[in-house]
């Protein structure tokens, strides 16, 4: 039993769909959140940018005394993941591994694609994934640097979001993938218009879930699962590194009640 | 005469706009320009936070020793544009000014529409200058966030870029504006479809020109303009925070020649 929290970080708002999914996976462990929304996005930054910031979050995160971390953030985990993990020593689980796997199991002719930022289809780290687990797969990759825009904007399901989607999804429909991996934490919020788009006989793969199945087995095989505490809920805390008010009514918002902790913090250079 | 450098300094790459006016506008200048492409953008981020970037970009292009700066970011002249000009003791630019002096003088009935990011309108920079230049005018407002990553994606002209526009500028139309400022710096790049869909009634401002016929002018009344110089070209410098490659790629298709002098900074805590 160790009753630390687990660190979660985000480039922003995004990794909330992971927050949620790991509430309900694991209601006994402590929660720290940490979304970097003073240099939000990382998916149009350049590697090193993206290391060097992920880094600075694994730090801060470190010293909220974590016992694992989890990198909620598809640029991030495509390009920092290693160095993450053997700068601060502790388990560190990324986005990446559970959205690849989930895809090859799911996958009935392997035909695979994968939409995410820039920074996630330039990193190729989901074909890798994928590759790994599947050798024979064939993965199709396109970045949709529309769908955060048209996801903040809440256009997720108007004509616009409906010609964006067709758009980027076109190649993928030529190609004939059977299962989609939406490749950035925003995407689930236009997967009704992403369905329709590629029709009924398309998977789509959210790895929110599988994240929060992973980190429950990896504690798990550890013994490191706090016990669960059936009377009261754990005290998540949440940081951000820019002000407070436009993360807290969007997390309020996603998560359907208050978040109460929630504290600016300054990163650069930790 | 004064022959230091003029710093330019804008988030990213949409300073440029307003970098290639002055280099038209002033041949004997020498322009030293800083993109924080780390942390871009600056729209969808807080006061606070666009403050502090703002000041430590005019410290650093104060240890390059210019003569004057050049905020060429809508967002960061809306809300930093007098803590800048008391910290580093320089004669200070913004675009909003500019933007707006030209607007009143252009706008015949006195309806004066401002689009710009988030944060630009949220400040209510634009609406404040033009009163104060033409108390009676109406001025309306619209964050238009899709239009920066329609900028970037190319897509300037397509059906898609076209529902965005009649979307956003809708309200525009309704109330009969005669004159829209472009009050971001990505904007010029849309402004074939912002045409299309405003009429040709409806004139548009774009800032670059204006800041450049107003640089030259306070220099000139400071008796520091720089010698022209018709055989050589200047030596301008370029600066990045992150890495250049995307940078120059983008910088040399819209200046039209070769950017050889970039690197990148670090300018946290300066």
């Amino acid at each position: 039993m160790n009753s630390s929290p687990i660190g979660v970080f985000d480039s922003g708002v995004g990794g909330l769909t992971v927050f949620k999914a790991m509430e309900h996976a694991l209601p006994g462990e402590t929660l720290v959140y940490l979304g970097d929304t003073a240099r939000v996005p990382y998916g149009t930054k350049s590697a090193e940018t993206v290391v060097r910031y992920s880094l600075e979050a694994a730090h801060f995160l470190l010293r909220q005394k974590v016992k694992m971390l989890v990198v909620a953030c598809n640029s991030a985990s495509s390009v920092a993941l290693e160095v993450v993990e053997r700068e601060v020593g502790l388990p560190v689980l990324g986005v990446i591994e559970p959205g690849a796997r989930r895809a090859a199991e799911l996958s009935q002719r392997g035909r695979i694609g994968i939409i995410g930022t820039r920074g996630t289809v330039g990193s190729g780290a989901y074909a890798k994934a994928i590759h790994e687990l599947r050798p024979g797969a064939e993965v199709l990759s396109q970045p949709c640097p529309l769908f955060v825009p048209l996801a903040e904007e809440g256009w997720t399901e108007n004509e616009i979001a409906q010609r964006v989607a067709e758009t980027y999804l076109a190649p993928f429909k030529r190609a004939e993938v059977d299962t989609l991996v939406l490749g950035c934490t925003h995407y689930p919020l236009l997967s009704g218009v992403i369905a329709e788009v590629m029709g009924p006989d398309v998977r789509l793969v959210d790895s929110a879930e599988s994240v929060a199945a992973e980190v429950r087995q990896l504690l798990n095989e550890n013994a490191k699962l706090a016990a669960d505490r059936r009377e009261s809920s754990p005290a998540h805390r949440f940081f951000v590194t820019d002000v407070p008010e436009p993360f807290q009514i969007v997390a309020e918002r996603f998560l359907g009640r208050e978040v109460e902790s929630l504290v600016q913090a300054r990163i650069e250079g930790e």
